[in-house]
């Protein structure tokens, strides 16, 4: 194989983008070969964007089953990510996912024993991983050189939308059409980030408004408190009802205060490195009020964020030469957990402890589902340039 | 009454600073009259610093009985705090109050309704609220200028203590010896400034670690959230086992977001101003990822932080001519509330709706008193140069 073959399922908000970039040779690796979306216009679109000799579909279902590619990436609404993973890696092509892995942990969980047994490539679409700032962070607290996490404070609530936003597609924040609202669509990178830094917690309690801000059925506002193994603790913060929202994560380690917020369009990282242990100096201080010395250093980082197509490259590579992937299919679980977990903690007002009832997640869920309403909106693409 | 004459409960590690602050005569407005400390060597010391008219006492009772005084500052133990201030308004005397009020609330509202019954000033030492960036705060916030408050973080965690600290007393950090630690300790004035600022929430639940960074009874690490009635959420993060510490107040209000961070031995204050009210946008704006336009504004301060001797000399200045208090005594419950009512939610795992029950915070708190055990140590007074 010289290039990977690749079919598109779904080109939406996300699948349309992935056209424009792979037509204009993004990813040298890759070739579109086929793409399939159920509604005219948007494959009319396509036709005007993709090269004359790729094949179309109404039905992903076709392309997955009959298209001639190596690889497709699932860009479809959120509850059908898992069954058409599979249905890829039954035909033995290799898959991509579009984050969330899926709406809950159970489908997620059927998905990924499906992928334990395939031996093609199965990867998840984390973009926000090859952030440079957020790469150099996963390295700093895993490497341990500053020692443990002793909490993690996380306010992310760059997240703002208008009404209009959510009465632009009737399955938008609704129980039926995504399962979730600010967990499910906006958060799914924080949470991938935050299990991928911090690991995940062991017991969580989080407070869910549903509806708070805005005319929908779903979450809207989300604060959730965790506890994690080795003690640490930590607060998540999110919603889509702040302007101008915040982006802040903080790390209090045993060795250093890490801070990395979103300024002015980029992530700073602030680390202050202390010369000694904080869980050594507490115990052998004599003055009471002292404090370890420190100092604020630079840590550099590489500049790059490839983003999505970043992914794809790695995603191509692993295929074609056996390079590293960026995120792992079976890793997209953890975030689907920590979104189920949160929303459970809110709906019974009660403490999570992992690992939790997942049955009751769903069965909650589906209650939720079947009072579901849709909403009455004209459907639209809005322009997603600066939100994935 | 040219001068009040004040008598000074108590020289520990607060009320000798009085000492010396005001025989150095930085409050024109008050003469120190008497003092009363049961230790010896600190009555020595204290002879070395105020004027020689002064009348000393061993008791504080003592002091308030008989002294020729017009007023006094109470700086002895947090649980004595409520029943000296009602002796001395029982006598007809003005009192200053060091925090907190009391280590409970229905001590605080005892005391609060013999001040109900009295003539005299009551006042409370409530020194950060002469902050002029807390000040401003207060100020634009009840203005409501900028409408609502939507979401209130603070992260207050610029408490270290090292074990040493602790171990300079023998009572510290214990049940019986203060009733609590970082909430009973260090952070009656950032939970008199929340309540300040911000309301009262209407409920909230906190997530409280006894020991957890120290060998101590009492909690040293805090997570509150809190929802207030107006449907704004909040998060109040405590600790003494953080260094570098952050104190990040973040207030998201429907027409701009304040925050108001502790950097480089100040605070910084900085406002971010919608052109329109988020509310209004948010059901008006048909772009869907939009946001209000708005920047970040130069909010001016007077720069002014006169501290305990500014509490000082409104106390002087009110019992003399009328003028304001920086904090009426009456005040002082609301944060004795909160810190009970974060105690009691972390001791139950529960929510906590307010009003709650009281007797039966007091009978979870002498459960613990019963069993509290003071700790064997070398007792000194140690530093106070940069906290109070």
């Amino acid at each position: 194989m010289d290039k990977v073959r690749l079919g598109i399922v779904g080109i939406g908000n996300m699948g349309s983008e992935y056209c424009k970039w792979l037509s204009a040779g993004e990813v040298p690796d890759i070739e579109i070969a086929a793409v399939a979306d159920r509604k005219a216009d948007r494959r009319e679109w396509a036709k005007g964007v993709v090269p004359e000799s790729v094949e179309f579909f109404e039905e992903g279902e076709d392309l997955i089953k009959k298209a001639d590619v190596d690889a497709v990436i699932v860009a479809i609404p959120h509850y059908f990510h898992p069954a058409f993973v599979m249905m890829a890696l039954e035909r033995g092509l290799h898959v991509m996912c579009e984050k969330p892995a899926g709406v809950y942990s159970l489908q997620v969980r059927e998905m990924n024993a499906a992928a334990a047994k395939s031996d093609k490539t199965f990867a998840m679409m984390f973009n926000v991983r090859t952030n440079d700032v957020f790469r150099k962070i996963k390295e700093i607290v895993s490497d341990k050189r500053y020692g443990e996490i002793k909490r993690v404070n996380w306010i992310v609530t760059t997240w703002y939308r208008s009404q209009s936003y959510y009465n632009s597609g009737g399955w938008r924040a609704t129980w039926d059409g995504e399962g979730g609202g600010v967990l499910v669509n906006q958060c799914p990178h924080n949470l991938d980030l935050l299990q991928w830094i911090c690991g995940m917690p062991v017991r969580l309690r989080a407070f869910t408004h549903n509806g708070k801000w805005h005319d929908i059925e779903v979450e809207d506002d989300v604060t959730c408190y965790m506890e994690f193994e080795n003690g640490a603790t930590g607060v998540f913060v999110t919603s889509t009802g702040d302007t101008p929202g915040t982006n802040r994560l903080e790390l209090t380690m045993e060795k250093a205060k890490i801070v990395c917020e979103f300024i002015d369009g980029q992530f700073k990282l602030s680390v202050f490195e202390l010369s000694v242990n904080e869980r050594e100096f507490c115990f052998t201080d004599t003055t009471g009020f002292g404090e370890p010395e420190g100092k604020w250093v630079e840590i550099e980082t590489d500049g790059q964020y490839p983003q999505h197509v970043g992914v794809l490259r790695a995603f191509a590579d692993h295929i074609l030469r056996g390079g590293p992937l960026i995120a792992r299919g079976e890793e997209g679980i953890n975030g689907v957990l920590l979104a189920n977990a949160m929303q459970l903690s809110g709906w019974l007002g009660e403490t999570i402890e992992f690992p939790f009832d997942e049955e009751l997640y769903l069965a909650e869920l589906n209650k939720r589902r079947a009072a579901s309403k849709k909403k009455e909106v004209e459907e639209r693409t809005i322009s997603l340039e600066n939100s994935y």
